[in-house]
């Protein structure tokens, strides 16, 4: 049935048996590369890629609460950027955080080339968007507090903690994106 | 000779040859892989890859130039940080250009993973810390221009282009990276 309707979720123990030293050579495949793409967590369909994704998810809505709270963001361009960019990536690690899920309760890897391709494209464009909201609002929330040295009238710490986690949040999208991008490319 | 002191740099007739259909899966790489990284121009040590190295290095030294013509940058801790990371940028930029004008002229390709490894992290490090600077010099000037609408005290045209010439030299180390990131994972 596997064969016949190619399915683009791949059960576990379809290719697993294949991957002894003279299999893979017929593969076209370098038999250690194959089999270190296993054991690596944090790729998509692992617990700890679901682990990530959660992480992620929790840091950009922190991001944005902390942000949408304060009563003057809206007045600055890219204090609302990082509330569009961060509620962006909210939604993105969210989505896959269920993909993840599904992948690891009905125990199926998540190998396909066309899946892989759209989640290191997807983790490109959020983790680029949220790195920029947070290096504007860094820029912004250095020139307030440190350069005009106007805190008074200002919600620094929230512009703190809302960049921070912004921060954080990137920090985070940067393992999903690499380990993505390293078993697509060492297919 | 090669054989016996095992340069890290390889000569082009030495592979090439090899890398016809049955020795392939000796090397333990599939053909089409491996031929394929010949042929991307933009890699390091092709006429391509050298001529990204000049312009990012070229658009990085604009950059760093019209922000320091500017006699109140030093008074924003952004701007002062551009300065810093484009000129980064350009030394790290200049250095590759010239090992892969080196490597071009002495018909040597650079495919030794040491040396792939360790530009992909030099331009990891690299394009983050430009594009860091430009995001955070991007929030600033649209603050100053757009919120603040102060346009008539500051500079805002040589920020604007400072930040477009980052955001240039950025986009143009992108490429570079990602090639290099690709070719290392594809081994």
């Amino acid at each position: 049935m596997s064969n016949r309707s190619r399915p683009s979720v791949h059960p576990f123990d379809i290719q697993v048996p294949q991957l002894r030293e003279g299999d893979a050579a017929d593969n076209g495949a370098p038999p250690d590369a194959t089999v270190r793409l296993k054991d690596v967590q944090g790729m998509p369909g692992t617990p700890a890629g679901l682990a990530l994704r959660l992480f992620q998810f929790g840091f950009a809505a922190v991001s944005v609460a902390v942000m949408a709270a304060t009563s003057d963001f809206p007045s600055v361009t890219a204090f609302r950027y990082l509330v569009g960019a961060l509620s962006l990536q909210c939604l993105w690690s969210m989505s896959l955080a269920i993909v993840d899920l599904y992948a690891l309760l009905v125990k199926r890897c998540l190998r396909n080339s066309r899946i892989l391709g759209f989640f290191t494209i997807g983790d490109a464009i959020t983790s680029t968007l949220t790195f920029a909201a947070a290096c504007a609002s860094a820029g912004i929330t250095v020139l307030i507090s440190s350069d005009f040295d106007n805190c008074a009238q200002n919600h620094c710490a929230r512009f703190e903690t809302s960049t921070a986690m912004a921060f954080v949040s990137w920090f985070l999208v940067s393992p999903s994106f690499f380990l993505s991008f390293w078993s697509l490319a060492s297919r």
